[in-house]
C-alpha cells in the first residue's frame, strides 16, 4: 500500500518551516538555510544530494537516508520548486537543483499556473498540477507504481494535506534556532483532533526527530 | 545581578505551553500533564515536590534542578495559581499547592483584583499584584534579594515579559506531545528580533532541552 509520507522535514524552535523573504538568494527564507545543517551534515546528503565524500552518520544520517527509501514520487508546493510567482512567464526557471534533480522520480508541482512537463537529467520530470492537492496525491500515487509518495513542502503544501488527512507519516526535524517569523508548520492544525500522534522521538546533537503517524 | 529566569517550562511539539480547557480537574488543561512527564520522574521533583523518595538522575533531573537554584522569588499568572476568575469571591482558593507549597519563597500572582497577601506554610507568601507586570517584577527583585526571579507561567504571561525583553533566560522543555489547541508559548513573538538567541539544546529520552538568552 502507497503511503503518503513527509521526511526531514525541519522547523524552528518557535515552529517555522522556512525564514521570511524566500528568494532567489535565500531559497529557504532569511535564517532558513539553520533548519537544515543536521541534514546537510549527514553522508546521505553529502553523496547523494551534494556528490561529495564522507559526511556524518548517526541518528541525523538515519534519517536523513529514510526519507529517500521506497520514494516513487514526490509532491512539491510552488514556492519550493521556485521564487517565480504568478503565471509562468517563460519556461527559464528549471527548479532549484540544476540539470540532474535530487529527486530522480516524477515530481508533481502545485500551482494555479498551467506548464507543460518538464524533463530533466537523472529520471527527474516535473509535472504541474493546476487541479488541487487532491488531484496531484492521485497523479503520484500512481506515478509511484508502488512506492510512496513524498511530499516534499513547503510548510503551506504540508499543512493543506494534513487538513484533509492525506499524509500517513511525517517526519518533523526540530532544529535549535529561532526564526522569530516564516511559515508556521502547525499553525492551525489540530493533530491530535485529526488524529496523529507522536510515534518516534530521538535527538542527536543537531536536532530532534520526531515522528508522527495518523492512528 | 539579578536575573530573570523561566525554567522548565514545557511545551508540547506544536508548540502549547498546556491544554484548553483549564479546570479544577485538570489544572494545566486537557491533556497538559503529558508535557510535564519528564518533570515529574526526576528526583528533584520526587522528593523535592512530592515528598517522595527515588526519581531519576540525568539530563531531566538536571534541569528540574536547576530550576530551583538561586530563585529567591517567583511570578505567576493569575491561572497558573488557580482556575478561579474574576474577582475574589472568598479566600477559599489557596493555590493548587496544599499547605505548604513548592515555592518557599514570596510569590507574586498577576491579577485584575485586588486581595490581601496570602503567608502559607514553609515560607511561601503570596502576593498579588494589580499594577501590571513592570511592578510584579519591582517587587519581585525586592524580595528576592540578590537571588534570582523566576517566572513561572503561564505561556501569556511568559509572552508578556519576552515582549518587553525583560527574561534574561527561557529553558523550554519540549516533550514528544501533540496538543493541537491551547496556549501557544510563541505566538506573535519574535525571539530573534528580541535578542534572544539559542544558547544550549540537550535531549533526554523524555524531553528536548533548550535554553534561550538575550544578548
Amino acid at each position: 500500500m502507497t503511503k503518503v509520507r513527509v521526511e526531514s522535514f525541519s522547523i524552528s524552535i518557535d515552529g517555522f518551516g522556512a525564514g521570511p523573504e524566500q528568494s532567489l538568494e535565500n531559497p529557504l527564507g532569511v535564517g532558513g538555510t539553520a533548519l537544515h545543517e543536521w541534514a546537510f551534515a549527514t553522508r546521505t546528503f553529502q553523496t547523494q544530494l551534494f556528490g561529495n565524500q564522507g559526511g556524518e552518520i548517526g541518528i541525523d544520517d538515519d534519517f536523513a537516508a529514510r526519507g529517500f527509501h521506497h520514494v516513487g514520487a514526490w509532491i512539491l508546493g510552488r514556492n519550493m520548486f521556485g521564487p517565480v510567482r504568478g503565471p509562468w512567464l517563460d519556461e527559464s526557471w528549471r527548479g532549484w537543483w540544476g540539470d540532474n534533480p535530487v529527486y530522480h522520480t516524477p515530481v508533481f508541482v502545485l500551482t494555479n499556473h498551467p506548464r507543460a512537463p518538464l524533463v530533466m537529467e537523472g529520471g527527474t520530470t516535473f509535472h504541474f498540477v493546476t487541479d488541487g492537492i487532491r488531484v496531484a496525491l492521485e497523479r503520484a500515487r500512481e506515478a509511484a507504481e508502488g512506492k510512496d509518495v513524498r511530499i516534499g513542502g513547503g510548510a503551506a503544501t504540508i499543512r493543506q494535506y494534513l487538513q484533509e488527512r492525506l499524509i500517513d507519516e511525517l517526519h518533523v526535524a526540530i532544529a535549535p534556532v529561532l526564526l522569530g517569523t516564516g511559515e508556521h508548520l502547525f499553525g492551525g492544525v489540530d493533530l491530535p483532533n485529526l488524529g496523529y500522534k507522536c510515534a518516534q522521538h530521538v535527538a542527536s546533537e543537531r536536532a530532534t526527530h520526531l515522528v508522527l503517524t495518523r492512528a
